[in-house]
C-alpha cells in the first residue's frame, strides 16, 4: 500500500483532473478567460480551413476537456470574418483521392472521433458562427450546444458537391435532430448554404448577433452558463447525449438517477439557501 | 370453476375497466363534463405549487385513467391565471436538501412515474398554459399530448436555476423532440422562460388562446376529440409513445398490426356507413 | 464453373441492376425524361385515389427503383390540381370493413411496405403536392425525401375521421421527426388538414411553389440532384434512414465506414480534380 495519496488531491486524482489554461495549441488559438475558453481558428487567408493535424489537435484537445478542472464553458469561433471552410481542398481532398481503404477509414473514424469528443466533454459548447461555415465547419457548428449566428452567415453541409455523402461525423443523426429531417434532407441533398435568418427560424441557430458583437455575446453566454451549475449543466449534456435512442420509459429513469446525483450537490443546497435567504446563489460546480 | 362472470360485464372486467366521474381529489380539483375531464391545480396564492401528496396524487390519478371507461379527453390547468409554480420550495426542496441518495432516488421515480402514467393513459391530455408554468409545470405542459398557451405564458424549464441538471422526468428525451435539439439545450441549460410567441413558432404550443377563452378552447378541443373514436386515438397515443426509438421498419409493421386491430372496430364501420349514407358519423369509441 | 460471366455486365449483374425507363404502368403515368423519372397519379375525377392495386403497382415498382441503372431521381405527383385522395372509400374502406383480421394484417402490411420500399430505393423522391393530399395520399408526402406544395394544398392526416388510428404506415415515426412531436400530434389526434403556408413554417413542405410551376420546379430539383453524385447521394438516403434509432456513437461509425466508401468512388476524384481545374464537375454516379 503506497501513501502518494496524502501527496495529491483526491477530489482530483479521483477524475484525473487537471487545469488546461496554459494549454498551449498549435493549430488554432487557445485562450481562457475565467472559466470561459476560446478556441479560434486561425487560418483567415484561406477561411479557417481544417488540417489533418488540426483536426488531430481538436479531437485531442476535447478529449482533455473531459478532465479539465478550470474551463466550464467553451467558445468556438474563427478570425477575419468567417467561421471555417471545412476540410482543406490541397491538404485533405487531395490526399484523401489517393487514399486506400483502410486508410481513408482511419481518417473518418478520426474526424468522427471529433464530434464524439465534443459531445463527451462536459462543458457547453458555443458556436460563433459568421460567414462561410462549409464542410467540416458545419459540422462543428452542428456538433456544438449552441449556435449563434449572424444574418450574412452561410453554413453549408456541400459534401455532395465534393462527390461525397451527406453522412458526415454524424450528420444524418444529428442534423435532422436540430431542424426536423425534411430540411437536414434538403441540406445534405442539395449541398446549398443554410443562411443566417432560415437557420434562425429552422432552429439552427438559438439566435442572430451583429457580426462586430458576435464574439462577445457568444462569450457571454459562455460566461452566464459558466456561472450555473456546472456540474449539473455537465449532466444536462450528458442526458441530452445519453438518451438520444432510449425509449421515453428509459430515459426517464436514467432521469432520475441523474437527477437524484445532482440533488446531493452543494448547489443544490447552495440554491435553496439563497432562495430562503432572498439572495442569488453562487454556484461553485460541486 | 365460479359463476361470477354471469354477474358481471365482461366488457368491462376484462380490462378492469370502471368509472371515474366520481372520483374525489384532495390535492386539486377534478371535474367531469361528459367525457372530457378537467384536472385544476388550485393553489392559486401560490402560483398552484406541486406537493409531495400532489405529485402522487396525479401519478395515481393518471394511473387510474387507464382504465376509465368514461373519461375519453382531460384538460390540465391551473387555477387564478398561472398553469403550475413546479416543485414547491418549502414543501418540496427544503426536504430534497436533507435526504439520503436512496430517498432522493424514490423522489425522481416518482416524479417520473407521473409522466410515464400520462404517456400510459389512452385519454389525450391537453395543457392550458397560462401565466407562470415553471419546473415541473413546464414537464406537465411538455408531458401532455397537445399545448394550448396564451401570449403571456412564460414556460421555464428552470432546474439549472436551482443547482439541477435539465434531466427532470423525461425533459431531455421528450424536449427536443418537440422543439428541437438545439431549442430544448438552450431552454435546459439557461433555464430562461419561454414566451408565448416564441413557444407557438416553436412547435412547443399547438397555437395561443386569449387568456379569458384559454379553458373554453381547450375544453371545446377536448370534446372534439372525446366524440372521435375514442379507441383509435387511444392507439394513436399508444403508437406515438411506442415508436419513439424504434427503426422505420419496425414502427411500419408496430403500426400495420396497430391498424389491423382498428379495422375491426365499429368505429370504422360506422364511420363506411355515414360516409356512404352522406351523414357525419357518430363515434362510440368500441 | 459457366463462362455465363462473358456474356453479361458484371457491373450490372453484380447488382441485379436493369433499365426501367421502359417499365410499362398500370394503374399511373410513369414517364422518364433523362435519369429523372415521374409518377402520376391519374384518376383526376376522383382526385387520385388509390385502390388495392395501384398500392401495390406502386410497392413493386419503388421496389424495382432499388435495382435500376437509368433512374436517379423520382417525382411524384397528382394529375388535376390535386395529389392524392387516399384510399378509395369503395374501393379499399367498403371491402376492409368486410374482412377478417389475418386479411386485415396483410393489407396493413402491403400498404407499409410502399413505404418501406420507397425509404429503400437510392433515388431521392421529391413529392410535387397540390390541392387534396389526404389520407395515404399525406403518407406517401411524408415518406418522400423532400416535398414542394403550394399555398392552396390541403395535406390531412385523416385516418380518425374514419374511425382509424393515426399510426398507419409509419405515420406516428415519422411525422414527428419532420414537423415536431406537437405538431404531428395535432395532426394525428384531428385529422385536420395542414395549409401550405403552415406546412411550410413547420417544416414538412422544403417550399411552396405556383400552381403551374410546381412540375417544373420539382423536375428541376429532380434534375439537379440527378446530375450529383448519384451514388453517394444514395448513401445518404440509406443513412437518414440506418441512423433513425441509433445512438450517436452508433451513427458517427456507420457514418465513418460508408463515407469511406463514398471517398474510392470515381465522382470523388472528379470532384477533387475539376476544384484543382477551376471546372465544375460532372457527375456519373460511380
Amino acid at each position: 500500500m503506497s501513501d502518494s495519496s496524502e501527496r495529491v488531491d483526491p477530489a482530483l486524482a479521483a477524475g484525473n483532473r487537471r487545469q488546461l489554461a496554459g494549454y498551449a495549441a498549435t493549430h488554432f488559438r487557445w485562450e481562457t478567460s475565467g472559466p470561459v475558453a476560446t478556441i479560434t481558428l486561425n487560418r483567415p487567408e484561406r477561411k479557417n480551413p481544417l488540417t489533418f493535424e488540426s483536426y488531430a489537435e481538436l479531437r485531442d484537445l476535447f478529449g482533455q476537456l473531459k478532465y479539465a478542472t478550470d474551463v466550464r464553458a467553451i467558445v468556438i469561433a474563427g478570425e477575419g470574418g468567417n467561421f471555417c471552410s471545412g476540410g482543406d481542398v490541397h491538404e485533405i481532398i487531395g490526399p484523401l483521392v489517393r487514399l486506400k481503404a483502410p486508410e481513408l477509414l482511419m481518417f473518418t473514424r478520426m474526424t468522427g472521433d471529433l464530434v464524439k469528443a465534443m459531445r463527451a466533454c462536459p462543458q457547453p459548447v458555443i458556436a460563433a458562427v459568421d460567414g462561410v461555415c462549409a464542410g467540416a465547419g458545419a459540422i462543428i457548428a452542428m456538433s456544438s450546444d449552441l449556435r449563434l449566428g449572424t444574418a450574412r452567415s452561410k453554413t453549408a453541409f456541400l459534401f455532395n458537391r465534393v462527390g461525397l455523402a451527406g453522412c458526415d461525423m454524424g450528420a444524418c443523426a444529428i442534423l435532422p435532430r436540430l431542424i426536423g429531417q425534411g430540411r437536414a434532407s434538403e441540406l445534405l441533398y442539395t449541398g446549398r448554404a443554410l443562411g443566417g435568418e432560415e437557420g434562425e427560424r429552422w432552429g439552427f441557430f438559438n439566435r442572430l448577433c451583429a457580426p462586430e458583437a458576435l464574439l462577445a455575446e457568444a462569450g457571454k453566454l459562455a460566461l452566464d452558463l459558466a456561472q450555473g451549475p456546472s456540474f449539473a449543466n455537465g449532466i444536462t449534456k450528458t442526458m441530452l447525449h445519453q438518451e438520444w435512442a432510449m425509449t421515453i420509459e428509459q430515459a426517464i429513469e436514467a432521469e432520475a438517477q441523474a437527477q437524484a446525483v445532482c440533488m446531493m450537490t452543494e448547489d443544490f443546497r447552495r440554491a435553496y439557501e439563497a432562495f430562503v435567504a432572498k439572495q442569488k446563489p453562487t454556484f461553485e460546480g460541486d
